[in-house]
């Protein structure tokens, strides 16, 4: 693989509850055989209703204790709706990072009320981005007749490392990994520990052009040589027993 | 930014300590104004020779404890080479996670001895990244006569997800990140949390045609709109105090 492109698919209008997401992106991109769609999760999250109301939301005791030890001092019933979708608090001090119920370790458990209208209404993650992606491939290769890949993209912070990158929650169509462990080096020697995260790399990659406030929620990578390979997001997550810093 | 390239320098030979880095890529890429040039930390290390020699090396009692405890069963020495470029062990189960003298956290403190010949000689990080990145990025210019920007990259292992992906360890000429704090979303929404981490990114987008093993230690991303900017690998360092798991 020497070259790829990565593309923002332009034009797309606002997307609101039971819009055919693959069907707003089939109609604004000219999608061709090897395409991988990156895709913002907040538009999977609005296109699948996944929203809530702080005000249809009682903040229990746990949220009101760990609201004004944030920096963003967050209403308590953002804060209840974090811990909603999450199995376990991993720090609540500044900020809150959790674990999701899909094992994503992240800042208020991808709740978030950016991009969307008023001060009521957050977003959540997709409840199974891998679905979501594999529902997503499916429609698009029907609509486009090319055969694409899919990945659901969000941004999260790093520990040690200052800034948000795009990573993979789910996929369709493309490898979560790269697994070189077995194979040689240039100078012969065996790969121990080298497993590409490049569901991640594409999902980056694709955050280079999505910004945050350019409306370009949708970005193809064009050239990558694993489409049709299978992956899932899940399979990007760490298991906790293996995990250092959980 | 609607549109980038990201495209593998071809034919670069193997890279000696002493090469004029600058002059093999300039040699072996058609640079154009607004190139990124991302270049793998192996072959900045080669060319300033960065090598040490487990030959060379005693290990101390610290280094010599440490080492069953890993699950690759490093040599004591290497793990004593490990101990030398950092400043503090981050965790020393399974694997050795260090924070160097720079600031970054990572698996063996760059400490690395794929792709070198032989048992005995391990490369170590650049010295000074940034410093490295400069002199690539002026000499580039001089070369090429273009503007272009400068990041050496790195693979590194990361908490909660499984693979390696590359981030920016030097900068010249592109940002670390983009403050979009204070902006506005498509909502209208002020955006509180948004830092991009733009040179990680284009450091993973480089890294999906790097590959591990396929010679390409070089890939120009074409079509950034940020070169001229100033950034510094150290600017995408998190501060030790703000760190919630150093």
């Amino acid at each position: 693989m020497r070259r790829l492109e990565v593309l923002a698919v332009e034009g797309l209008p606002e997307v609101h509850p039971g819009d055919d997401l693959a069907q707003l992106i089939a109609s604004h991109a000219s999608l061709v055989d090897g395409d991988v769609v990156v895709v913002a999760q907040k538009v999977v999250s609005k296109a699948e209703g996944r929203f809530r109301r702080l005000s249809e939301v009682t903040a229990s005791a746990e949220a009101e204790r760990i609201a004004p030890l944030l920096i963003a001092a967050p209403d308590p019933r953002f804060v209840q709706i974090v811990l909603d979708e999450s199995v376990r608090v991993v720090r609540s001090e500044r900020i809150l990072i959790t674990e999701t119920r899909h094992g994503f370790v992240s800042a208020n458990g991808g709740v978030d009320h950016s991009n969307v209208p008023g001060d009521d209404v957050v977003t959540l993650l997709p409840e199974d981005p891998d679905a979501s992606a594999r529902r997503l491939c499916e429609r698009l290769r029907e609509l486009a007749g090319v055969n694409v890949g899919v990945v659901i993209s969000d941004t999260f912070g790093r520990p040690w490392r200052l800034g948000i990158v795009n990573v993979a929650l789910g996929l369709a169509g493309v490898p979560a990994v790269r697994d070189l462990r077995g194979t040689f080096d240039d100078a012969g020697k065996s790969l121990h520990a080298t497993v590409l995260a490049v569901a991640d790399d594409l999902a980056a990659a694709a955050g280079l052009v999505m910004g945050k406030t350019n409306r370009a929620p949708v970005v193809v990578v064009r050239g990558f040589d694993g489409v049709g390979e299978t992956g899932a997001g899940r399979d990007v997550v760490r298991p906790a027993g293996e995990d250092l810093f959980r």
